[in-house]
């Protein structure tokens, strides 16, 4: 013991201090916020932070879904390793399956499995990290672009989406913040954490800007087809000739099986400028240094993309529609907060906090600290998503959930209400 | 058409240069000596490429580590994301198995689960990339880690594996190229490619020159308790006292299902040391920006790790030790190979080639792309390991292919020996 002691100054590796500032996640925010919540509280935590519906008994997957994986796993056929780019009969079902969408042929070359859409995520981004170049990402986002693209030290750009105009890209920012070393745009749609679905029209311009600008689009489809308004889901593949597009994908969200971790990445670029300028080279490689989905789980894919889900699909979305409706009513009910637009998609919403209707709460972070510990109420604050003074909030929870969460949140408000606010006082209502 | 045609040479992105080259790993090495093998060859491949015989019926894993995974996806309760670091009754159960070889107790917090050891390998280099920073790595190795460092731009430098002293690690040149920037060295154990197994004294040895330089060890147990000679396996933990230790694991070997992709990281440390100096809250942070092993798996593992399997762990090890001595003796028999040492471990053996007994043969590349093209044989070369001019061969397939395949090289050998060699004519045997 002594012995160790004695040398302790003298060991000579310490954390990675760059790693440890740039690996902002929902997850780890979460486990932040949790070690606010007070456990006296004998009322069950509101999830508001975790887009993961999955473990709720509505939201359960098909057991349809289930059979193929519990069958790949019994037949002992799948215990070896994986090849790294995906098994063959899984990237031709993926390959059939994403084509029914586009007006092009996708080949199975064109198809690549991924642990999850993050791994897509890691693998795009650890391929265009190179010195000086540096990609555009939507303010708000999802946290994993800016973590692993500060990680691998490729520069961000950030360009807005506009609450008034639904959430759109502002494609003037983006032709702004361009140089002769920007590679990718990266679009989600539907959006995550804002809740917007994008119009064909719209779609076509982004495509349209990348092209004059000469990068490609990285489009983020883990919410794909998950459209519960008005306009339907568009895959940014449709402009795959006007620019290149990388669409990402997974099982998790459509199927509800986040925890399977099986998502894709897939060339959506008929004229085959990605492989033409070594992107898809890069991406083969990239997979061949990083692990791949089970191979069991690949095993099931073409049988699991095989079932009749329609009826599923379509139960998912009415309960989600349902879902974004109360949450849209309820919280702006509520004084300090406003949700600029109704959710068509996804499971997110933004929702702007209105500080001044609030006294002792300082910014988003000290808001969701306040809530996890008065209301046991865990939201994902605005500032962890790129948007400081808003709020992240997911209805892809129980509506029991979401009307108790809303009630405690007016709760709070009620308390922590800015007195000299007529608006805000009870006595006034 | 014509419109992306004209604008072609505009696109500003292009692959990844540096990962293109640093992406050496066993299965790109396999995938491209794949396509030298002769497709009319009527012939089964003989695989001695791969370390996975988990394919095979007679190394096909018990039905009793399957029926936890079946129970788990069939309970419909691990549809949803996993937390980042391992759920906590598997980090529980793992850190009570691993502890029952340890002089000391872990806890669930010192026990991180992966997906598969290939994650572990790229989240511990991951945490270890800062300029300037270097790691010691032993020649030959597993191609994973320099792939990894040289993509994350970590300096790697070499110490031999000493074939004369049964591939110890040759501790002096430890000392000789560590500096005041070198952070970690990595030993395997039971060896990877080399078929040895470390003894106690070793392993000692290892602990206290990482202790003289102020590093820790990077223990790689992907082969724990794989030792099938006269060397007991001794966990390299069990030193953790005299220096710090992480401990890599995985399912994939002793269990047989390297496709289930289950791995983990160990803090064996009691003394804390890679805790007080952060490298424990760094790879926490890392493990929050990557993908986690599917929740089902994570879920089965207490149940997988609690089944009586001392039978299963036995027949294994007999089946390697006797595929083992067939590879070493027939393989010696043959005048272009040098086994130096008959494997005590692991699935791998590294096999000099003598160059000088052949005609008309390079190198290691050359010999492997040929006994594809004529003997349908595949072998890794030694230059995909580190070492020139030697051959790295699986034993862990079934014993036909391993006769077979000596066969096979043997014929080789006859239609190549230099014929100035009395000892390679054919006329003279």
């Amino acid at each position: 013991m002594i012995r160790s002691e004695l040398t302790e100054e003298q060991w000579k590796f310490k954390g990675n201090e760059e790693l440890n500032k740039s690996s902002i996640s929902v997850r780890g925010t979460l486990s932040l916020l949790s070690k606010h919540l007070n456990a006296d509280d004998p009322r069950p935590v509101v999830p508001f932070g975790l887009a993961d519906p999955s473990v709720y008994s509505s939201f359960r997957t098909s057991p349809s879904f289930v059979q193929p994986l519990v069958d790949a796993v019994n037949s002992g056929s799948f215990n070896s390793y994986p090849s790294s780019h995906g098994i063959l009969p899984a990237r031709t079902a993926l390959a059939k399956y994403i084509s029914k969408n586009l007006a092009y042929q996708l080949s199975p070359e064109q198809v690549f499995l991924t642990i999850g859409c993050s791994q897509a995520i890691e693998a795009i981004i650890s391929v265009l990290s190179r010195p000086a170049a540096n990609i555009l990402l939507p303010r708000p986002s999802f946290p994993l672009y800016k973590s692993r693209a500060d990680f691998q030290r490729l520069e961000v750009r950030h360009f807005d989406l506009i609450p008034e105009k639904g959430w759109e890209v502002d494609l003037e920012a983006i032709q702004a913040l361009a140089d002769h070393n920007t590679v990718a745009i990266v679009v989600i749609n539907p959006n995550n954490p804002c809740g917007s679905v994008y119009t064909y029209h719209h779609l076509k311009q982004i495509a349209e800007t990348a092209r004059k600008l000469g990068v490609f689009v990285i489009s983020d489809e883990v919410y794909a087809h998950m459209a519960f308004g008005e306009k339907p889901f568009v895959p940014m593949g449709e402009f795959g000739s006007i620019a290149p597009v990388l669409t990402l994908g997974s099982l998790s969200k459509r199927w509800s099986v986040p925890g399977w971790r099986l998502g894709w990445i897939v060339i959506t670029d008929p004229h085959r400028t990605l492989e033409k300028h070594g992107i898809v080279e890069s991406i083969r490689n990239y997979l061949n240094i990083t692990p791949s989905p089970p191979t069991f789980i690949q095993a099931a894919l073409p049988q699991i993309l095989a079932q009749p889900s329609d009826e599923f699909f379509s139960d998912l979305l009415g309960l989600l529609r349902e879902n974004a409706n109360i949450l849209y009513e309820k919280i702006n009910e509520i004084p300090c907060f406003t949700c600029p637009n109704r959710p068509e998609g996804s499971m997110l919403a933004m929702v702007k906090l209105n500080l001044e209707q609030l006294e002792g709460v300082s910014d988003d972070l000290d808001f969701c600290n306040k809530v996890a510990k008065e209301e046991s109420v865990l939201i994902i604050p605005g500032s962890a998503v790129g948007m400081k003074n808003w709020l992240r909030l997911s209805f892809g929870i129980e509506r029991c959930s979401i009307e108790d969460g809303a009630a405690r949140l007016k709760a709070f408000y009620e308390r922590h209400a800015r007195p000299n606010n007529p608006a805000a006082s009870p006595l006034v209502e």
